[in-house]
């Protein structure tokens, strides 16, 4: 096994054909305000109009479609608060197979409700790593299940991948790709695609200050968890995975961090002047433009906007009135 | 002069190559579970992504380049509180001509900054329509700009009327284009565009209850004026116009009205599950089809989203909380 974790060009190739006929070819966005106050072009890849709002639609329903009919008679499990939750119960749906979600008790109820409304079937549990893995053992033992992990797992960083590979295909010859990361499986796919098939793109992630693990782990070359992290870019609070990091170590060109205030500030100023909704951690790699973080300059820069799940009742900028 | 006001096909489509250099073609959205629930295929013209953040850019834009050099250097007018004061700004600074816009003492901050942002130079008046009126005047008289209205001008008609061009000549057998209406500029060309280039579709108008003067208008066959109506949709209080009323009687095929509840819950349901941005103007025609107010099954339904500029510390849905 190879540092991509035997993820070749072929396997997300691959990945992208299987999953064409059920993803949304998403749209590329961009604004000439942006472009003009960064010298720069920049290109929105809006996985925020993905199905179930997000990117994690395309590594769930990889993983899923590359299941044989044995394995999805047993269907598939994962515990997740987040979008996963609900992409692996869509997917899943997709083949009408059954996905067992564990998520803890104090999921926000509107995560819990998506997740059903999917059709996933959810288990409760107490709110920590421990309890989490152990009702998930539970759950694999009694039902034969497969679990398909968030991120550290090749077919879910193959389908992730598939978002960078369909912006280098749409819009050519791009100086820099950028994407946020959290457990680093749209990180590790996305430079994947750039190593394989942009010559010359660079790769730069993105991550809240307040939860700067990759960060560490990449600067320091090794692995750093993540310890309960306080960022509003609640995608990003998770560690990164066994396969995701050495990925991201060997394609990976720079991390950058980002404040707090400059996610909720790039989050209003994405939904204000391009008129999309944008989830906090979608924000993150414009926030490092917006802080000036990168050189922009004369540069072709594509951004993966991973997802647009919001609670339109509990937006940031409400606690700034 | 017919009942189109002198606006030919020809009008409509130089209209369409005279902006083209400056305006966005914008992205036709579509969403699999709209198509479910209501058992149609609906198409979203998102003219909320377009220059400003609304459909008037192409009117306004059409009007000015319309003009010649002696005209240009006496600047454009107009009097508005709304987005045709943003749009006609930005237009007029495309050719460097000044932009005179006439506002009202009480318009929003936001508002002001935007139109001034555009390089608009705005003069007050007090909040009648008589003062605007009159303030207009006066600064028609001493610098010889050239009034622009926001809707009763065929320039400004034709302009408008290219987004259901675009619309039409991208997803091809649309049964039905849907737009909403309050002075019709956005209505009549809609209904122009359906009626030289969709052989056989319908032009259906969907109007607030509380603001239903064009639905009077047309079901009476009289001209009925708005009386300071009390609506949500700020962008469709205003009255039917001279030129558009007989436009819309000669080529609009049906006018339904919608609550203010279901305006909010349709602006809502566009920002949850499409991800993107739209006004509340723009979500009455959506909230028509949510309120069973047209026939859908079957039907191929384009809807122009008008625009998306909104105040986001001002969302409607934060009063119900």
């Amino acid at each position: 096994m190879n540092s991509s974790g035997q993820i070749e060009p072929v396997t997300i190739l691959d990945a992208a054909k299987r999953i064409a006929p059920f993803i949304n070819h998403t749209p590329v966005l961009t604004s000439h305000t942006i472009d003009k106050l960064y010298q720069a072009e920049v290109f929105l890849k809006c996985e925020n109009f993905q199905k179930v709002g997000a990117f994690k639609a395309r590594g769930a329903t990889n993983a899923v479609l590359s299941l044989d009919k044995v394995q999805l008679s047993c269907g598939v499990a994962t515990h997740s608060s987040g979008n996963h939750a609900q992409a692996l119960s869509w997917a899943a749906s997709l083949v009408n197979a059954k996905a067992f979600i564990v998520m803890p008790s104090n999921s926000s109820k509107i995560k819990v409700a998506a997740v059903k409304d999917y059709g996933g079937i959810v288990t409760f549990c107490e709110p920590t790593l421990a309890s989490r893995e152990t009702t998930l053992a539970g759950i694999l033992d009694q039902t034969g299940a497969t679990e398909i992990h968030p991120y550290n797992n090749t077919r879910v960083i193959a389908g992730q991948a598939t978002a960078a590979l369909e912006l280098i295909e749409e819009v050519p010859g791009l100086d820099i790709l950028m994407a946020p990361v959290g457990g680093g499986g749209l990180l590790s796919g996305t430079s994947l695609s750039v190593h394989y098939f942009l010559s010359g793109g660079k790769v730069i992630a993105a991550e809240p200050e307040q939860a700067n693990d990759a960060w560490s782990s990449f600067t320091r070359r090794v692995f750093v968890p993540s310890q309960n992290p306080i960022t509003i870019a609640d995608g990003l609070r998770t560690s990164l995975g066994s396969i995701t990091f050495p990925i991201i170590l060997a394609h990976v060109h720079q991390i950058v961090t980002v404040s707090e205030e400059s996610i909720i500030k790039a989050m209003r100023f994405l939904w204000e002047r391009m008129k999309i909704i944008v989830e906090p951690s979608s924000a993150v790699p414009f926030a490092a433009i917006m802080e000036g973080r990168i050189e922009t300059a004369g540069k072709r820069i594509g951004i993966i906007i991973s997802g647009g799940n919001v609670d339109l009742d509990d937006l940031p900028w409400r606690k700034n009135d």
